[in-house]
């Protein structure tokens, strides 16, 4: 693996090389940690990486690894999301697989570009959408998918924050409320779309339409940090995705909650080693990550047996582990494909136009 | 106390009942329980009452109870909604005090004529909207009201419930989906305003604006039984409002969470004990029901000290007692008013409305 | 009812009104409430009693209320502990029902002599351990007998709190920490007896043997403060008993764990409308008081359904329904019986004993 | 590192190896994974070792190991307790740093060896008392060493299993319940020692006397599978641990409780991203892993910021980090060491002997 960005300062390089490494499938042996040469090679020492192998630039890092035996497999992009684009890009021209941090690109085009270049040039494509790694996340997915609460009729899913209420300080703050840096969304972009693709990805459903309310609270700030949405799923299904950044004090609180006619199930990010799953008939039983009743899905995705805590590392790490086996020709994976980055900017770039315009309903068409 | 509505099968006599003898302060005495006058009698000796004053019409019971020296003060009315206005009205005619179920009436106008009345006929007024009886509820006005969480940004009030999932069959279930009896709104007359009155009391804010999404989920269903709303507060605040009784499994999930600039509070109807409080800096405080350190009015609401759990029949004879105060002259109260009934009443027109016309944002206005 | 003690500045006084009153079966009429004739009836008026019938004392009540037609048909005993054994001797030798405060006695001496006047001299006679009231301690002591959790291994019974943690100032404190007024135990028989009640309760197994260690943890302090005891249940499951006043910062955290070969079960006083029933094959279930699915104790125990909160007055109103109900000849009753009272008194006096004495294992002989 | 042990059907073995690599600090190079030469060389590959790296014995692989300049530089002993000793002895003697499971070892004097030959080989050693890594185990230690609760004065600490509640199947069961490779104690020596190092790491006191109650619960089992003791803590404070494995569907619940005369807190592994903090005034804050204001030793202990869980994974590898550092040089370590180890060691041989003898309290002495 080689990771693009994840410079000094980042929050999400460390993170992706913990997750990567955490199975002993991945290791992290180069990286275009930053446009500073020096700086780049500083910040491979600091990732256990040989300092040649820290590159001024992705171009660069491609370039060498190629003439190497034991050059990268894929590359890991974790940039702000106004370079997702380019790198992706380059990657897929030279052959190389992509691990892309989420939102996929800065502009829907770009996003449509991406897919429609892996069409041409198929290299694996995967999206750290990191909470569908989750165990119960996928059980949850299974267990809808095998008809456990009936008909789909109403999802509430919901990603509350509060580290942007105040003044946007500090390198991870400034670059999300900035257009130039994070797009044309801000909260939508950097943690709506986590729940937008939590909501199709747990209920196999897709939204065929929004209407969507998006808000910028902090006085002075230009993109979002509030929104809120309602949903209708293909199949009729009602549904309401809220996300904010500016709901002081809460911490990463991403929750779902699915209902159909024979059952209801409910998942808190905070608390990701439960599950409630609500009978029709009242009363509710909680699940809990890696007991033995659990479905395939679930089993893989754990290391533990219940009662022993996993968390958001070893979430990314599932996905990490499940690309690995992808590269290594394992037919079918549940990492994010590139077509839900794409659907993630259509989101982003409907919600945004469609809030923007007070719209009402429109189509989320991709 | 005399008891309008409550015959046999009825959930909420028996809780007024009960609610309005906790503190010892009143006394239910007459009813007119049912339109048979046997079962009306036969209802009074159920309830402690003497028979001859179970009385088979309102009308019965007022002209009755003026003649008697212990005749009561005032009237519960405990019917569905379509029957509140008319009692209303003749109570007031007759100079008798009302406490009335929620929601105040069947139809705005209705509601419009009862302040009017009121007006004229000033006779003291309250709605049983029972949530806001509860001490932790009065304690999160009270605090916003004192600056606690700054300017107001953000709200989320949510009513879930599950029970009318499935077929609508029993008397409770039966009126509430049927147009007749339960007036122009189904889930957003029964709970949504509920939630509603739950967010302007705690906020001490008026909802300026809503934009309104109300569903029915169940097939053949007449009435909304699913109901989301965007809403704006007066001073900008944002807010969301969800109310839903399909969302199988829930019980009785009434929610609500309020954030300014300087911090939030949760607090959750089925764990009402405590109310979670939010700072800026990160962390939270757990504060207890019942605690000394509350300010005068959970104080005043609550009968134990912390750790002994208080429920919903509290929280409702807390109305009853405010209210039992004010016939003996206090004069400030907690109880909710007839204004408060009609901007009830007003978010049920608005609502059904503006979402069967997809209206977007209307103005909320009395 | 006539109130023995409740007098100005009592707690548990009004909480015994409240709850006998809420079902509508029960009115307090009279009541020694202080030795003061003058602040007796003045606290009669408080109650909403004539102030005739605020005596200045049992024998004067007993007297007087013998004479009325409508005169007191059971006293509820509501003083510190040492008046509770000549309060019921004189009500028994009368003839009148007894409704106790728990423990029965300041010594086992004066509980076995309650018992053995009560042979003689049968009248209705019961005992305020409040939290068996709960209706899922009750839905808990019906499964296990049903073999739910199949054979019993393990019982930990616990009841924290913090409020004597400081030095014991108001007359709350002071009467429990001095042993004229509390008898030979402190902790241990003010809430020692209710976790200990509530074990046998619900496993409907008795305690064979103890291990007992109490101490006085607040410097000063005569009685016991913080209790610790080992217990071996007839039939050979183990147990734990822990009680304490000290815990700074505990509420009324009465909590109890029960396990058997097959499964086991979980309750929380603090959070009393929910059960944990834990499987063995992992996970749990989550129990909701007033749900349909719960068993006939249960569901006579609640008034409202699922969701919808009740407390403690609730819990201690099921036990005066119950006792009324006895009254008026209903044969069945789970009212906590003079023999409860009785090994409640034998377990103060035993675990005072053996853990002064440091004695290890030591019967629980009544 | 080299690993002993972690060969087919090992649990604690990969678990090792992840938590050892998740911070890039630590390479598991080699291993004695079986007795079998070419089992080893197997697992060596599944570890992604190089497979002339997986050795048949301790002895070979150190003798082998010395010779590389790229040799190991400790050990990690995750072999059932048995084994223990003998090989942490071996690795001393070598010169070689050592990692060990818990308990130490299998007897009291294997033990007292090991501290005594560390006197005079100095060789880095740790033990992996995984829970003391979890950051809020370190705010806690941290806050009551700066006098947060004021002086302490009881705690409560307890573990909860349930899998051993049936049949001892599979290889992790057998071992556990067999004297030979257990050694002298099963649930107080596979889980009551890590109580107890909880409860003196967080208190950063020492307890001094004990009284056992050890039980077998499980129809023949030789060993016990149920532990409850009382404990007096040097200075005085009073304290209770519980440990059982056959709580029937109890998970991994260990929890501690701490109370001094100033205020409390709690915390439980099963939800270890957050430790609440009793105050004598009534109320409480919950403090979250993560958040900026928690103390020096929390922070340096979490990746991710607060509402981003982390589990045991991520606590065990902060041991491994420590240790890393200490290696490097580093002069502090809160790695727990052998002396914690023995102390351990002496609980089970002063718990099982006194506890057979019934002989009550008794000091417990290293």
């Amino acid at each position: 693996m080689g990771l693009v960005g994840g410079g000094p300062g980042s929050f999400i390089g460390p993170v992706h090389a913990m997750a990567a490494r955490l199975d002993g499938r991945i290791q992290l042996v180069a990286g275009a940690f930053s446009r500073d040469a020096a700086r780049s090679r500083e910040a491979a020492i600091g990732y256990g990486v040989a300092p040649e192998r820290g590159y001024p630039s992705l171009d660069a890092m491609l370039a060498a690894e190629a003439q190497r035996e034991d050059g990268i497999e894929f590359i890991t992009i974790a940039t702000p999301n106004a370079h997702h684009a380019v790198a992706a890009k380059a990657a897929i021209a030279a052959g190389v697989a992509v691990m892309s941090d989420k939102p996929m690109t800065a502009t829907l085009d770009e996003a449509r570009e991406i897919v429609a270049m892996l069409k041409h040039n198929p290299v694996p494509f995967g999206l750290t959408y990191t909470y569908s790694g989750y165990p119960l996340v996928r059980e949850m997915r299974a267990r809808i998918a095998s008809g456990a609460i009936g008909t789909l009729r109403k999802v509430v899913v919901e990603y509350n924050q509060g580290w942007l209420a105040g003044d946007a300080n500090g390198k991870q703050a400034e670059w999300r409320v900035d257009p130039r840096t994070a797009g044309l969304g801000g909260c939508i972009a950097d943690i709506g779309v986590h729940a937008f693709q939590l909501a199709e990805f747990v209920t196999g459903t897709r939204v065929a339409q929004i209407n969507a309310d998006l808000g910028a609270v902090v006085p002075g700030r230009v993109l979002d940090d509030d929104c809120q949405m309602f949903l209708r799923f293909a199949g009729g299904a009602r549904g309401l995705l809220m996300a904010s950044q500016v709901m002081t004090g809460e911490g990463n609180d991403l929750a779902i909650r699915v209902y159909g006619d024979k059952g209801g199930m409910r998942w808190n990010q905070e608390n990701p080693n439960q599950l409630t799953v609500l009978k029709a008939e009242g009363g509710m039983e909680i699940v809990r990550a890696g007991d033995p009743s659990l479905g395939t899905a679930a089993q893989a995705s754990s290391r533990l047996p219940g009662g022993h805590p996993e968390g958001l590392l070893e979430a990314l790490a599932n996905l990490y582990t499940d690309f690995a086996g992808h590269l290594r020709g394992a037919p079918d994976t549940l990492v994010p494909s590139a077509d839900e980055g794409l659907r993630g900017m259509a989101l982003i770039a409907t919600a945004v136009a469609a809030s923007r315009d007070n719209a009402g309903w429109v189509d989320l068409a991709v």
